[in-house]
């Protein structure tokens, strides 16, 4: 079996979020790559911290230049970060063959061309689907999937820190001050959280967006940037009454011969789907000639979800490495694996919440039967409305269940269906399930 | 100059929207491939309806084979849909080694597994991002911007006629049948809709996503299907007392040695932002084991979305074959193309809609001072809220303007900051335009 052996600069948060991918999920990404990738070293200068992950001492240096000589690493990844080491390293690599994974916004915002223009030379691969929304695949969607576009517009929302301030300061009236401490607290921010909140690092990622989509250098410099800071509650209240919310946007806008890009705070209306983007999430909203308006949303930061998109981009170049020119494109499932067809859960074993609007002549004790009913089929209500409306003749009786099981559902329902005093079919709709979706306990 | 030869089989709507992109976007199209990208036939049945695209007649043929056959041609377009004919020329253009590139859902849904053994056995690719949601990019993000997890759910929003039907149930309270009749009228949906509202169309699209994620065949029909059509005003109306909206969702859970996999009317939480995924869009949220939840959204069918997507795939074939084992990843802009730094249009240059809060003595005359000032330099204002409310010993002026140049706002707003009756600097915020954007005229 193809082995890639993957070398590690930087073993802070990025570094031990990817680790802990290539480690959990090593099965499935050895299936995805086409072969096994292996950590082969990891460089950092705390060799003694524990980042709860178990990893062998013997592959840790404090030397960065023994991961990039080490002639059996095929791929560096680096994430230190920042404009200094980092760039030296990465240009080593590049110039020992070496295809290279960063995460480094800064490096590819101010440094990019120069970056670009080595891996072009030394015939390797700079990926960096992690130093743009986290874990959220808008490098991809902008380089290959939307490929086919001249890019119109693009609003970003692509600095958690500053939106889980101003979420703060929209949801619980919060000032500036203390929606910043209350970030800081639980570690959405760093304190004090100076990049995140004037703007630099939205205007980093928009730079590389920027530079994807029109194909060509930009100077960074020239990107227009204004944080947070300033903002008062009053402005956020006001902002409501006329229909919007205030969110920190990194905009650019195709001008033909020109673009416009520019980071500041910017009014939202509240019907716009950017306006529910909350909290530490980030979304990419673009707009191309073809495709027409797509958004793209998840967590813009954190250990996991950045992992996730370093990872993606080690199974990329692996793939490339060991299945070459002709890498089939990644699965309709891996092509060299026992195939063995998914099992599918029979519906009436699901577990769901139900919607029940049962038509029911408007006599005493109806709603009693009807509950009987579903009682002693362990199917427990939650919300009843039961109003004197008459619809088509009968009264609509209408409940939300707890979880329940379908199978026990459907019985119910056929007896209750069953009984005289009921004029129709009832109607039954799930409700959707999963983590990120309210139950109605959570509505007001 | 490498050239890459296209072959269409198919010229009806997303036929023509391919050719379209093909056309139109030539240029960014062959920077990309690395290469030009040229249609060297196309095949239909009907030669004669005008699809107001100039194409060359003597490209055009009737018999689909032709395009197969023609050694010249690289990769073959299939675009006729359905599970008959289509199949053969798939396996027949694989089987002379041509990559292929689809946008036939039903047959990937119910033959995925078969077009997949053989492009491994020919050694060719397969490409198929149109066949899910559009223009959206999903099938990458699973394939490849996803590739380091497991996914452990999927929630789609995959029809767009029926979340275009669902959304005239909500929105107009609209009956089914008078909601499907709009629909019809406005060309969201075909008469009779019935793929589309019975949810086979949502289950095929589900089909190929549980098949991507899970890496594995599945079998179609065992996907448990349930459409729209009998979902009543009340039920909508309900829905929204208890805090839900009602969408037709296509569902897959990861249950580890099984999985759920079904289409049916679903209540989702208006808090979710599946909710406000609203007339012919679709959307797709996942959630991975790292990278957590995502969404991707947009456009979900039409000539040009979808076109979209298929020249996509055209382009990433087209590199590979032109560039081989090293194809760079794409841009970081291509690199064999004179890469001019773009030109950022300075902010003072800007064209917006403004907030201002003015922090202004409560005496009489100072709004017509600061309108007078406004007018002067051709802001005008749209709204205003001035309020008797004290804020820190001031009273708050609260304005939006109409679209004003940002150079003449920072003129106003410094002549009116040195008027004695301000007492504190005027706060601006730069109200987000583009299209998808309301303003507050499209408020309430």
């Amino acid at each position: 079996m193809a082995e890639i052996n993957v070398g590690i600069i930087g073993f802070g948060t990025v570094g031990a979020g990817t680790v802990e991918v290539l480690l959990q999920n090593k099965e499935i990404i050895g299936k995805r790559a086409g072969g096994n990738v292996k950590i082969k070293r990891i460089a950092d200068l705390d060799l003694e911290s524990d980042r709860g992950i178990p990893v062998d001492r013997e592959i840790l240096t404090t030397e960065a230049m023994d991961v990039i000589n080490d002639p059996d690493v095929h791929i560096i990844v680096e994430l230190i970060g920042g404009l200094g080491a980092a760039k030296d390293y990465i240009l080593k690599a590049m110039e020992k063959g070496k295809h290279v994974v960063t995460a480094n916004k800064a490096l590819l915002a101010e440094c990019g061309e120069e970056l670009h223009k080595a891996a072009d030379k030394y015939r390797v691969n700079l990926a960096f689907e992690a130093s743009v929304g986290g874990g959220i695949p808008v490098i991809r969607a902008l380089r290959e999937g939307l490929s086919a576009n001249n890019v119109l517009s693009i609003m970003g929302i692509l600095n958690g820190t500053s939106n889980y301030i101003l979420s703060g300061m929209t949801e619980k009236d919060l000032s500036y001050e203390d929606a910043v401490r209350e970030a800081i607290r639980l570690g959405y921010a760093e304190d004090p959280p100076t990049l995140d909140v004037d703007g630099t690092d939205a205007a980093h990622k928009l730079a590389i967006l920027v530079s994807i989509a029109y194909g060509a250098p930009v100077n960074f410099a020239k990107i227009y940037r204004q944080g947070v800071s300033e903002l008062k509650p009053e402005d956020v209240r006001f902002a409501r009454e006329f229909g919007y919310c205030i969110k920190l946007l990194a905009i650019t806008r195709n001008l033909g011969e020109r673009i416009e890009a520019r980071v500041h705070p910017t009014m939202v209306s509240l019907n716009h789907i950017m306006a529910n983007v909350k909290g530490a999430y980030n979304a990419v909203y673009l707009e191309g000639d073809f495709v027409g308006p797509n958004l793209y949303y998840g967590l813009g930061a954190g250990r996991r979800p950045t992992g996730s998109a370093v990872v993606s981009d080690i199974i990329d170049l692996s793939r490339k490495l060991i299945e070459g020119d002709h890498a089939p494109l990644l699965p309709f499932a891996p092509a060299n694996t026992k195939r063995e067809e998914i099992q599918i859960q029979p519906i009436d074993e699901l577990e769901s919440a139900y919607y029940f609007r049962f038509s029911a002549l408007d006599r005493p004790g109806v709603l009693s039967k009807i509950a009987g009913i579903l009682g002693a089929h362990q199917i427990s209500i939650s919300s009843v409305i039961q109003k004197g409306r008459q619809v088509r003749g009968s009264v609509p009786v209408v409940m939300l269940t707890h979880e329940a099981r379908e199978s026990n559902v459907l019985k119910a329902l056929s007896l209750i269906d069953g009984l005289d005093v009921l004029t129709d079919k009832t109607m039954m709709i799930r409700v959707g399930e999963g983590k990120g979706h309210s139950n109605e306990d959570e509505e007001q």
